[in-house]
């Protein structure tokens, strides 16, 4: 029989407080000093499949650009007084299992991998973002992929789906996949690390329940407006 | 019966000359641009077969360098008024070839890949670039890796090889592999592509010849001296 710990729920000190939102900040940034290096690994990979030299250095470009992002990343934690590598293990298996389970099969799979991917990831930053202090809402900010990216992106998707529209059905299948992976995804880190939980401190496992549904349905509705923009079923 | 051009041999006409120098150096910069491009790939997959998260990032920072390295060729020959994917596209099969014929299979050998044969490779273009105007040598120095990686890549294989002293023969018979296949991608070039001929645009087949294998010493007599650093027989 397990004895109850006296006002566990409704009477935590200000210490453990901070100690968890420090817990929590630590993770949210190791998860995504990790996600970037795999981005970076993956993406130039992928790039392989590329049909010309030139779109080769599409994904080439944006897997450098991750690169710095993980770089980045990995000096706020080191400023923390964190080990980055401490910090980005636990996210190593989830990752590198989502990126095993969408290994991209030809050149258009890899740029829509890149671009549902990267823009749902970045969505779930910025809503993140919201919940944490300005320094690290700052390091989160310079981690985004800049507006050019994106764009340059979706113009070649948009290219591409013109010039082949049978490519149409499999890449909004493709997309289905891919939101349906990282969502998985980012249930599976919310269950298992402080992550999601941490998003308010002060609440209840009911409240953090919420906040994730709420976040998991907004990144969903982002990913649903992306697909209609490229003319795609969601 | 094929009528010999007159003095096709001994008088070459200066615009001819000018002619088969440009040839030369959009060759030379299309090899090192595709070159670059392909070790960017490679570093960056081969990266994931490191002990920690933190020698990963090493290959990756490497990587992200040659990347830079390709950008900047290709500018240097759109600059010139020519398309860096037309430049490029006679690499690809040697240099793609090359990568097959040399996979690492472990952190050991892609660490040893990546020193030896980006050493090489600076050897050959900085052996080239003495025979070039100033320019061109001016963007192939800037395509060099710098000192401070290669030491770095010399401290982790020093450190490797004094943990764990059975690496040695099998990392000495790596290094013949490798240069091996870089020496032979070094000749086939040269006998498919008017690169290595170019290096005496007034000189006879012969002089080229002689000088094609004046560079292949120099290069063997460079890598073997980086192994005996290593303390391994080359």
């Amino acid at each position: 029989m397990s004895i109850p710990s006296p006002g566990s729920d409704d009477a935590i000190s200000a210490g453990e407080l901070s100690a968890r939102y420090d817990k929590f900040v630590v993770d949210l940034l190791g998860g995504i000093a990790y996600g970037e290096l795999s981005a970076f690994e993956h993406l130039s990979s992928d790039a392989r499949h590329s049909p010309t030299l030139q779109d080769r250095a599409v994904l080439g470009k944006m897997a450098v650009a991750e690169f710095g992002h993980f770089e980045m990343v990995c000096a706020r934690l080191s400023a923390m007084g964190m080990d980055p590598e401490l910090a980005m293990l636990p996210f190593q298996l989830i990752v590198d299992a989502f990126h095993a389970r969408t290994r991209p099969a030809d050149w258009h799979e890899s740029l829509m991998k890149a671009y549902v991917v990267d823009a749902i990831t970045e969505d779930f930053y910025a809503r993140i973002a919201e919940h944490l202090d300005a320094d690290t809402r700052a390091v989160i900010a310079q981690a985004r992929t800049g507006e050019e990216q994106s764009a340059l992106l979706v113009g070649l998707l948009q290219k591409m789906l013109a010039e082949d529209p049978r490519l149409s059905s499999r890449l909004a299948l493709w997309g289905r996949r891919l939101v349906g992976e990282a969502l998985t995804q980012v249930q599976r880190i919310g269950a298992k690390h402080s992550f999601l939980v941490g998003l308010r401190p002060d609440g209840t496992q009911e409240e953090a329940a919420a906040e994730v549904h709420a976040i998991l349905t907004a990144l969903t509705r982002g990913h649903s407006k992306r697909m209609s923009q490229l003319g795609l079923t969601a």
